[in-house]
């Protein structure tokens, strides 16, 4: 372990160590064509900054994870949302909007997506697939829930299909060993890694040489793979718990989906509301609702539960006054 | 609440609560002088590239926050540790310092420090305050854990007393209620705050809206108040019963003070060791140390405890352990 100037990739034992894991996901990615960096925000913004110019436009799912798409906002892209459907995003139209408006890149979150925890099918990720590379439009898999699925492994990612060079993989440990660590990863095509990492040191100089050994130590000695048995073990009894609490508190009032994994329930409220005004009642029952993750630009009839924080107890207090307030409102 | 293109500051709404709250603290200032940004080593980020010049010396407290040091180090700035003793930061050599390097700036954490946990006196401020003012060097003040406080509220902030616009001060949300609303703020001289927001612009649109709105309202609400209650009862139970463990497992191995607020214990141990082969030993025992928390550049005899997020026996589990691991290497 050397705390001195690091290498612009990262340091070569992590992403040696990556290489392996990605092989366990079908992706094949030599350490060259891998980048370390301080999470799945950080990816984007050396994505925006050295792949994309101003005004590029950006098609995303909707709803999307707005972090993500503050970032290319940020950086001045023109953001275009493509529905959803329970199979993941909708793949009818990508062909015309992308000539419509000269697309540059969809990102797109195929496993327990963030808001909706939609896990996308593996017969709309070969069509998702199919189409991008028939129109040449490049794409952004944001994989950073994927290790976090509860009775099967999800299917395998764009990236492990994608024989054209057409797919940026970005995956993450902080969803999974806490954010603390700040390390996530890129896989690409080595000449767009080495474009990133010009990018990255002209920005950072890189994550902490401590992060990125723990990093590496955690993959090499089966730390991770075990720790990550637990969580999916205690994400899977959350969900339970939570999927039962809403049977019983929200059977008249709300629609879901049960999640194959990841941290999130997207409830389809029955009627139309105002959400400043749930907020508000929310919060004087001491009930945080997060509004940055309850966007959805189309409509005011969804709400994002995440189970995988409060305790039980708190779990059940809160979404039986919930459903009380949404009872209670007009 | 709108979601238009967002003033450069933040929403006048959420600069007016902070004010407010601002002012509980002692703080006087208006809303112009206040930026909203997306938490603390975003602020860090903005001062780096609108107030700074690469290669510029920045002072900091030795140890100290490794994620902050990484934004001053990435942006080109040459880094001088100052000691700390119990009280804080140690000010006697800092205008020989000053003068020998041409310091630009002061980076200091007066409440519960990060790593050490370690409350600035009030008496300290004053002389750290006086040392600043005679020397001319500007100082960022990072309150992120000032909110955290067990039996009694810390001194007033070194804001507070600064009649000559030479504090710029951080505050942020994420250590309270949480990372994931984003909402953060500096205030400082308005000159200077517009300067930032220039800088704000060019690189971000800023806050999310949607946030802005909650943080608002959960100052506004008193929900902040209620609930930063809560979490202090909470965190001071947390701490009790750390230390409760660190009296049976620690008393011969290490020592430590009993910090008085925020997240940390800093742990000295009595024997020097390799913390790489620690790290290792502990990981085999499914105990992850962050060694970017651990960071101590003069020495190997110190670990960073927080007792803000295992429960109660991971909490006896991991630090029986880590004892046994300590005393049995050489």
């Amino acid at each position: 372990m050397t705390l001195g100037y690091p290498e612009p990739k990262g340091s070569f034992d992590l992403r040696e160590m990556i290489s392996i894991y990605l092989k366990a996901k079908g992706i094949i990615a030599s350490p060259s064509s891998i980048m370390v960096v301080s999470g799945g925000i950080q990816a984007l913004q050396f994505i925006s900054l050295g792949l994309l110019q101003r005004g590029s436009a950006i098609f995303h799912e909707i709803p999307s994870y707005l972090q993500s798409l503050h970032v290319f906002q940020s950086a001045g892209m023109n953001l275009f949302g493509i529905r959803m459907d329970h199979d993941g995003i909708v793949t009818e139209g990508i062909g015309k909007l992308k000539r419509q408006h000269n697309g540059a890149l969809l990102y797109t979150i195929p496993n327990f997506h963030n808001p909706t925890g939609i896990l996308m099918k593996e017969t709309r990720r070969k069509a998702l697939l199919a189409a991008c590379i028939n129109e040449r439009l490049p794409v952004i898999e944001d994989d950073v829930y994927g290790d976090l699925w509860f009775d099967e492994k999800p299917p395998a990612p764009l990236k492990a299909k994608d024989d054209q060079g057409l797919v940026l993989y970005i995956g993450s440990m902080s969803k999974t060993l806490g954010p603390g660590l700040r390390i996530g990863w890129i896989a690409g095509p080595e000449p767009v890694i080495n474009r990133l990492a010009d990018i990255k040191m002209q920005t950072d100089y890189g994550s902490s040489a401590l992060s990125q050994y723990a990093a590496a130590e955690c993959l090499s000695s089966g730390f991770y793979s075990q720790y990550i048995e637990d969580i999916r073990t205690a994400l899977k009894n959350r969900r339970d718990f939570t999927i039962g609490l809403l049977n019983r508190y929200f059977k008249g009032i709300a629609t879901w989906d049960t999640p194959a994994g990841g941290f999130y329930i997207w409830l389809k409220l029955k009627k139309t509301l105002s959400m400043q005004k749930l907020f508000k009642l929310a919060l004087r029952e001491k009930i945080l609702l997060n509004p940055g993750n309850i966007y959805d630009r189309n409509g005011h009839s969804h709400l994002r539960l995440s189970y995988s924080y409060a305790s039980f107890p708190q779990l059940e207090k809160g979404l039986a006054r919930l459903a009380d307030i949404i009872q209670c409102m007009d």
